[in-house]
């Protein structure tokens, strides 16, 4: 169980697959996330359609609601919400961070208010993997602490707690059949990024995440850690950059050696009305598309895109019509498996890197939209 | 095209077969309705995978946002909204008077602002019929004036214009491709809904709506209506009551000789929570279906009863996701379809009458209530 084999190289990037007690993984992957046991709007028909294989759910939100123990007595996160294929969630740290009131840390664990009701509660390094067990994803989460990427010494202090918590989390860890991966932080400093990446690389994680980007650093910064981590990683061992990301992201983290991202990106976009195209990011609200008789993207081969027009979709967007966000989450989804899918063929025949300029000319958003100002297509 | 066959008879209740440039139509037949081009929440492929065969789409709607004109350009509203069986669209007659702001009505036609944007805008019959013909549905509807039921007076003159709209309405009419029905108005006063039964069955319409009802009168008069109207209409053409209903309407309806249906009720409900059920009708919000392992209805052949519980559609509920409404719209209309193509079942094999009394004391929602009150499951 959660054997990691490579399957071919070049350079940093690697195709593999990953076993899990829910079939296997083909590695480069991106997951869709669904926060609350739901990605939004989709069922798990249109999540096989799109070929979507992992996704991510959050263990902060399903605690508050409905309730890991719930989650449990339904049969687990696979059987609730009906998604026979892999599953993986979170610690809920970076949620804790990011969406409670009130929080407190301390060695032990963090003592937060909900943000749906202000109640208060405490999550641990074994209350986080209790939850995860309940939940039964098949790859779960060490509890971790995600700092301000810019504050060095909240970095370092956030780091040390993360490693200490990654033992306790390793330790409280019981099921078999899930994979316990631990996480890399250390903000956007190279040293503590290596100190961190040797430290986590050195327990018997079978996977190893890089958390606390996608965060607010830049995209250079991005780049540098990867450059200092995933070099220290095991090569047997899959990486999971959490998170991330963008396309360009994708292609970027691929070429350093990345083999699982999660975002919401893909489905936030499609609630404001914005596609993935490979000639660059749509706004479908946009009047230009009222009698448009063309799918979002010609070159994709979606359900939406096979289906309807531009004009259709625009319609439903400006009658605020729900569908709207259904049919373009559907594309960009796919857009992203796709993209990540592609990648997967390259590194197997050999030719990522020479495609690699061409790719992110075509998905990098602040390439394209330089090169459709100059096409004065804007 | 547009013959209209009986299959089978039991009373006045008809089983049949109406021929339309999209395929046949077995009768009775309930029809979803996509008032913007969109069944709200649903794909046409959800659409088609819980058995429906004739959608409604609605004129005033579609005239406003996106514009006849424009669905015309896109190749017709089913190419535009990619729906491949029978569509029909109503006359945009009601919702003018139910919908739009400060309407005046003459004998030509009817001026109004739109609910939307305040424009100014003109309905004649002429000009209902060529913006149906835009449409492109197969059955297409006569323009007409719908009364307030309890206003007598007011019930005839509304009564009279109908009629001369629908000799406009028929001599407007071009397209060979759409059965342009009559409608059949008259409050809920037998001897003007005779009247006007009489009249419009004079017309060379292929087929005759019964329109004016499901606005506002009691159970019973509706009954009467129909006891008076039906038995004055031909045998050989399809008999349509618009904006109806229920369950409990469609079993009544069906008894009186009535084949086709629509109603926004089952995704209206749906995005209220609440779903028909065959031991009454559940709001899977209420607290008691958090840990319920059961599908909606355990009856229910739908993709939402086939795949998910109680406990997690109230989750989803709880937690605002849109897939809520998604998951009990499927089981809504399915529910619906289900109902009346069984009745089609019966109305063959001659056990319709028979059933009648065990199908209302099954779906009638005010009988459920009593018979739920009484086992204390209330």
């Amino acid at each position: 169980m959660f054997e990691y084999e490579i399957n071919a190289k070049e350079g940093r990037a690697r195709a593999g697959v990953l076993h899990t007690p829910h079939g296997d993984l083909q590695t480069p992957v991106f997951a869709p996330v669904g926060t609350q046991a739901t990605v939004k709007t989709l069922t798990p028909e249109q999540l096989k359609e799109l070929d979507a294989s992992l996704l991510l759910s959050n263990t902060y939100h399903l605690y508050l609601r409905p309730g890991d123990e719930l989650v449990a007595e339904m049969g687990g996160l696979h059987q609730f919400m009906q998604w026979p294929r892999p599953m993986l969630t979170d610690s809920g740290g970076f949620q804790v961070f990011s969406l409670a009131k009130t929080r407190k840390i301390d060695d032990e664990g963090v003592t937060f208010k909900s943000h749906i009701d202000g109640s208060r509660h405490r999550f641990t390094p074994e209350k986080s993997i209790a939850i995860q067990e309940n939940l039964g994803a098949d790859i779960i989460m060490a509890f971790d602490e995600c700092s301000d990427p810019n504050d060095h010494v909240y970095s370092q202090k956030a780091m040390e707690r993360t490693h200490r918590w990654a033992e306790r989390s390793l330790q409280a860890h019981q099921r078999a059949d899930q994979a316990l991966f631990g996480i890399v932080q250390g903000g956007v400093d190279p040293d503590l990024r290596a100190t961190s990446a040797e430290f986590i690389a050195s327990l018997p994680f079978p996977g190893i995440a890089i958390g606390g980007l996608s965060v607010g650093e830049t995209k250079e910064e991005m780049h540098r850690t990867l450059d200092v981590v995933t070099p220290l990683l095991p090569e047997n061992k899959p990486r999971y950059l959490m998170g991330v990301g963008t396309p360009e992201d994708l292609i970027n983290g691929i070429a350093r050696g990345v083999d699982i991202f999660d975002c919401v990106l893909p489905t936030r976009l499609a609630r404001h009305h914005a596609a993935f195209s490979s000639t660059g990011r749509l706004n479908l609200m946009n009047a230009t598309f009222s009698h448009d008789p063309r799918p979002i993207d010609e070159s994709c081969d979606c359900y939406t895109c096979r289906t309807f027009t531009r004009a259709y979709i625009r319609h439903l967007i400006v009658a605020k019509e729900l569908l709207a966000g259904t049919l373009i989450s559907i594309h960009n989804l796919r857009a992203l498996i796709r993209l990540v899918k592609d990648i997967r063929g390259f590194i197997v025949d050999g030719s990522f890197e020479s495609k690699v300029p061409a790719l992110l000319a075509q998905w990098d958003n602040n390439a394209q939209r330089q090169k459709q100002s100059v096409n004065l297509n804007l």
